[in-house]
């Protein structure tokens, strides 16, 4: 079993381990994941450019886990292929955003 | 090569055709991170229980890739094994929310 | 003078007494805002329908006053007055909303 | 009528003209403020400190009036006053944030 495999089950074997597959329907995953998401970004809050590198290791480690637990969850209550639909956007990505046009700049694919 | 290496390979050499890693700040990866969550809520937004499950599924798919990308070249950045980090992060978990005071109930560990 | 300019006399003395303009630029600005909504929504986080109404309402108050007080700073730095901007956004919403299309349906204005 | 009283009646109005109401539960009321402040967000992703007030006027006041529109949906909603709760949470955060050890740092209260 390779490693994606191997932590999605010990996320499951957690989760039903408490009983909590009840309150993890897609929209409150969804919003678990968001909430996460500010909390990693309240390491940089009020932060300047010079400083951004500069933040606690730890936090930064369980912040991107805890994203990572609940979007893992929500792709395999789904059924996704995390890696296929990975595949997949990054292909849709490279039309939108063609080397030639997007070189060196952070425009939108809209605005190149 | 195991799955997760290629698709991190793949969304570097992305990156880096694009000449994007200028814009890869930590900060600016947390908060893209953070709008592609909102773009997977907004799927949710103003549906009621009964509806939360019918949705969208390529737009589904397409945000929960976006969020990974982000995650993924974040972790990278900062030299980071996802598999490593998630499974400290789940024995962490553990300890904070213990099966017999958490199962069964959506209570955060400070009101266990 | 009124209780919109009074207040926002009072977020500029809290801010000015501890020197923390030299934070405020726009972005971190907005993250703040975004990171206090974030706090408001952990009051929902995995509630379901008939339990949503059901809060901390102590807790609601503090958010919802946090996001006022960036978004009105926000809007100070930037000269806007809110209710001018509010007033404007309502008459583009009814474009983008006409009622016998909008109403009774939570659809974007680009499904309708 | 002040101003603050009238902008509420306009979103009730325009609310009640489309039947709206029903999907205006608190929860997601919240998550349309946390949505629309990843809208406002995202006119600074990838900016560094030097571009960060270079922004478009126009989306700028638009996101700021979707933030308003909604927070003070959801304070009507719960008959709270949004002046009275702002001073309130001025008075806390004076308390939390006391000058001799807050000026000139970005530190959270827990920190200080």
């Amino acid at each position: 079993m390779d490693k994606y495999n191997k932590i999605i089950q010990e996320l499951i074997q957690f989760r039903n381990d408490r009983d909590w597959e009840q309150f993890h329907d897609s929209k409150n995953l969804a919003l678990a994941i968001s909430l996460e998401a500010s909390e990693l970004n309240e390491l940089f809050l009020w932060k300047k450019d010079d400083e951004v590198e500069n933040i606690n290791k730890d936090r930064l480690k369980e912040e991107i886990a805890d994203i990572l637990s609940f979007t893992f969850l929500l792709a395999e209550k789904h059924n996704l292929d995390v890696f296929d639909i990975l595949s997949e956007k990054i292909k849709k990505n490279a039309l939108k955003y063609p080397i030639d046009k997007a070189k060196g700049t952070a425009k939108k694919y809209n605005e190149l």
